[in-house]
Order: structure tokens, then sequence, then C-alpha cells
């Protein structure tokens, strides 16, 4: 089957390129002795989560435990669950992964891990679980230092919770301009004095978790870091080259759409906010929604839910209905978590079809 | 079962209020000698659907086609599909869905029709088709006037298909001020004069069919329109208030978060991007995601994939861990599509729970 043949909307993934993405972050984590445990969130396909286990990565991380469930066909040998497991249901589920495979879960107080703790114990399995520390995205997490130190010791005291180090997201960070760079230095400095004060306590981390796609290629440049968790990176997005961790060629997802009305100021196109996510650019006011390729005088600039409006800006237009377009896609994990599979591409040739196994598993 | 115990997020439907809502804009459409031909794009559920057909509804209006054929168990005596249908597999899901019912498709030009013509000929079956009109969104739709007699006559010209009328969508009035006012007098004139014009060559639309929810109210102040095909009336959303055609307690669907994490300044839930979708509100500049109900200081400003973040913004905080918030959405369109399924809800119990059928219908 080529590409010409798959219905649209659709999404496209450049094999060779993806292949690149995941080869370079795999040798760049050996290179420097990093854990590579890749967020599965950006992709939510077991065959490509395994492929990152073929190539070295030590296990997944989710965000949820019903996407950790949908995701066990790849046999990790270890679940990072990134997030505070909060409810019943919840704890019922990191219990069940917890019988299946090596968990640990990221969270920031001692008041979300002593039910996980109970939990753990009742089922007689052990729970691994880092302290999440809040590097300055003010989302979760405690702050370093001493609150961390507090919520480490506090950890501590839970039987059936194994303390295994640091977790932190530095998510704030979108580029390395100055202001990227006075935070990665503020970063640098919190790990530093951190893991000091723990080990004054005679507390060493296994683990210390971080990165971001963004972030990716200075991991090394952290002190005390030895895992890292990127998601984006296996396929790109536009937020990624804005950011200056790939370029423009080492973007592997597009969005196969057909022009479905013309006018002379603009062509109308089969993908909305339903297709590729309201999600404007992260760190740019440009209001656009996707680059089109081979097309770069066409602006997509608007969307409603299953239209995509594309101004052709007084460029001369030989579109006509039943034309396609790829566009690459402004944040690729909220795009894919809208559709129900994804085509692995090369010249041309659909060459792999993938279900979006973990795609709306929100709980 | 009640809303305690079910798992989060979660969407909730108050099934009152919606009962409330479909019933009054069927009232609306009976008084005014209407067909009303719900969007079911904002539900995709086929219950409910079920319910808008028992409550009057003439038919329903889809977007896409594998989203109608989701649909077809609600067994709908018409299907429109307001959306031009372009490319092989797309053309044959339509003539499939002509073999089972009655089914009309907007389009604005010969070129898309043609092919459609062509495969409801060599499949002996016969579909209605509405001349797209600009009403002024510039999406799809070619200008009042002469531009819209002359798609009519090339239209009228294709053996297949059987040309019912005229179709348009309003999407750019988003609301009654003084703006929306002289853009729905435009709208007035428009409608107007193109009926009057094709009356002069002897043409009589049996259907013009139009309509939003933002302007629902104001339907039968349209001349010559004879059928609307509202879709978010049936929930309603933050979106609709501001528009003026819903107060707040009209909005039937909330979405149940589980605050994970808490700071002096900020709470974050367990809904974000994935849950409610990144839409922004349609007509304000306030970039909030969201009103928490009951708590009208609490800002919902900022969301990552599966973290919603709210700002305490000084008030009093007696949240922790494990509380729920329920949270009216910007757009409920987009963020029923994130979600697998719905609960009804009445004074606390959880009375019905229905799968999104149609979810990531995009094709």
């Amino acid at each position: 089957m080529r590409i010409e043949d798959l219905d649209t909307p659709a999404v496209l993934i450049d094999v060779d390129v993806m292949e690149r993405n995941l080869a370079r972050a795999a040798s760049y984590a050996r290179q420097h002795g990093l854990r590579l445990r890749p967020h599965i969130k950006t992709h939510k396909i077991p065959a490509l989560a395994r492929r990152q286990l073929e190539l070295g990565a030590c296990g997944i991380t989710c965000a949820k435990t019903t996407e950790a469930l949908a995701m066990m066909s790849c046999d990790p040998p270890e679940v990072l669950i990134a997030y505070p497991v909060v409810g019943a249901a919840k704890i019922a589920r990191l219990v069940e992964l917890a019988r299946r495979t090596e968990v640990t879960v990221s969270l920031d107080s001692v008041d979300v891990a002593a039910p996980i703790a109970a939990a753990a114990r009742a089922a007689g399995v052990e729970i691994g679980v880092l302290a999440e520390m809040d590097a300055g995205l003010r989302r979760v997490g405690v702050p370093p230092g001493e609150p961390l130190l507090d919520l480490v010791l506090g950890l501590r005291k839970l039987d059936g919770l194994r303390w295994r180090g640091i977790a932190f997201y530095p998510g704030h960070i979108r580029s390395l301009d100055e202001a990227g760079q006075a935070q990665l230095g503020s970063l640098r400095e919190a790990l530093w004095s951190t893991v000091g004060l723990l080990a004054s306590r005679g507390l060493k981390p296994e683990i210390v978790s971080g990165g971001s796609t963004p972030l990716l290629w200075e991991s090394h440049t952290l002190p005390e870091l030895n895992e890292i968790r990127p998601g984006t990176y296996i396929f790109n997005d536009r937020n990624t080259v804005l950011s200056g961790a790939c370029r423009r060629e080492d973007c592997a997802a597009t969005i196969l759409v057909t022009v479905v009305s013309t006018a002379p100021d603009r062509i109308i196109v089969d993908g909305g906010s339903k297709t590729f996510s309201s999600d404007r650019l992260a760190s740019s006011s440009e209001a656009t929604f996707g680059e089109v390729l081979g097309h770069p005088q066409l602006r997509f600039h608007k969307m409603n839910e299953e239209h995509g409006f594309i101004a052709l800006d007084g460029a001369p237009a030989p579109f006509r209905p039943g034309d396609r377009l790829r566009i690459v896609p402004n944040h690729i994990c909220v795009a894919m978590n809208l559709h129900e599979r994804a085509w692995g591409v090369r010249n041309g040739e659909v060459v792999a079809e993938w279900r979006v196994e973990a795609r709306g598993r929100l709980q």
C-alpha cells in the first residue's frame, strides 16, 4: 500500500527518521552513562516501546496507570508512573502492575504515598518511589533542599514502598536562550545542593531521574542525573524544532490531510482541532497549527473541530479538492492521542500499521 | 453507584439539565416550524441521538462518514453529512450510508459533487445534496448570490444527486453584541437575496439549513430558514454561556477530576489537555480552561497533557490530594472526543454509562 491509498486524516511516521531519532538518543544515553526510560505518552504504541527497549531503554515511563496497563504487551522490565497516583482504583491498578513488573511511582507528598504503601503491604508487593522535586515548572514536586529532604525522610518511613531516589521535570525550560541557560543554571545548583543535603544525612539516591526532549542533549551537564525520560524525541515536532533540540528534518511525524474546499484566498483541509489538537506553539506567539511540508508559504492559522483553515496569503494556489498535504504538527503527543492508528511509511510506501493502544487512557 | 465511586477524570452529564436543554430546543423548533437536525459531534453517543430523535429531531447531522456509521444504531430516518465528502473511501462509506437511510451531503463545488454522483449512480442509490453558502466564516461555502446560484445549477446537472437546498454555518457569529447583530443583519440579507435569486430562476430549495448553538434562539428571525443543526445545545459549555445562548445553570456537562498535588499557591488536578482539550474560550481573551464548580475564586489557567494547574490566587485552600472537583469545560465537543465514556448523573447518583461510540472517527 502506498501513502496515496490511505484515508485521511492519518498520522504518518517516517520510520527511517524515527529510527535515527531513537538511535541518537540511545547512543547519547549510553555515551554518558544515563539510563534512558522513555515516556510513552508521545506514541502510546506497544511496538514502538518495544523498539525503544531493544535499543537499550531500561524501562518505560507512563503518566497514568491505565496507560501503563495498555502498554504491558511491550514487556517492560520496569515501569515508572511519573505521576502522583491518587484514589483506590488507581492504586489497585498500580498494585496489579507491580505484580507483573518492577514498578516505581514518583510523587510529592507522604499523604499520597501512605495509601499506596498500605496497598502494597496488603498485596505483598514492593513498589518503588521517587521523591518529586519541583525543578521550576511549579507543577508537582516539593522545592529543592530541605523540603525534598523532609519528603524523602517521610517516604522512607513507609513500609511497602522502597525509596529509590529523586525525580523532576524541567518543563519550564523550553529552549537554551539566555533565560533558558539561567534556568538551567539554577536547576544544576538545586540538584547539586539537594543531593548534597541528602548525602549529609547518609541518603544516597539510586535514581536521579529528569530530562525532557528540549533539554535532552544537556542531560550530561546536570549534576547527579543518571536517568532521563524524554518522550517527544521519538518523533519530534514543531515545538522540538523551536526548542533547538532537533532540526526540521528530524520530525518523523506528519499528518496527512485532504483539501476539501478551495477559495481564492484559502484552502480548507479535513483536519482540525480533533485531528491536530488545539495546542499552539509552546514558545512562540505565532498562532499557527502546523507546517505544511513543501509549501512554506501556506499559513495554517485557524481550526474548527474538523476543518483546518490554510491561508494562501497571495501565493499562487494550484490546489484542488482531493489534493493531499502533509503537515508537521505543533505538538505530536496530543495529536497522536486523537488518532486510532498511525502508519509507518518509507519512500512513499506504507510499511507498518500501529494501533494507538493507550490512546484515551486517562485514568 | 455514586459519583464518588467513579474513577477520574470522568465526563459527567447531569441528565435533568440535558433533558431540559433538549426539550427547550425541541419546543422552540416546533413552535417556529423548524426542522431540528442536531449535530451529533458534541456527544457522539447513539443513545443520546436516539433521545434527540424521540423528542422530534428529523434526523442527525455528522461531519464525517465514519462518525455517521458509528452512530447508525440510533436508527436515524435521515443523515446529513455537513462536510464535503472527498476521496474514494469516504464516498464508498457515503454510498453505504445511503443504502441504510436517507442521506444528504452539503458541499461547495461541482468538482466535489461529481464523483459522489457517479458513485451513487453506479450503486443505484440516490444521495441528497445541499449547496453550501459561506455565511461569513470563510470556511467552506461559496459566496451568497450568483456564486450560490451557479453552484446549484451545476449540482442539478448531476444524475445520482438530488438537489435539496442550501446549507450554511454562521460560526463567525459568537454572540449578539453590536458586531454580532450587524453580522446577523448581513446574513439575513444574504439569505433573503439568495433565495430570491434562486426563485427568479424557478428554483425553490426544499431545505434551507443553518444554525449553530450561539444563534439557536435567533433561528426564527432568519428568513427562509427551515432547518437548524445545533450541536452543543444538548450540554452547553462555557463558550455557550459567553455567547448568551444559555445560562450557567444550563451547562449539563462537567469533568470530574482529582487533586493530586497541593502547594501554598496552587493545586494540580489529574486532567489536562488530553482531558479538556487545549481549546481556549472562543470569544474572550481570558486564558482559562474551565470553571471549577462551587469555587469561583479558583483559576484554572494552565494545562500540560495530564496536569491541570489551578491557581489559588490567595484564596484559602483547604484542598488535599484526593479531593475532587467538577469543572465546566470551555468547549465540550472537543473534550468529549477525548473520553471513552461519559456518565449520566442525577442527585449524586450515576444513572447511565455511555460509550462515546463515534469518538475519534475522523475519516
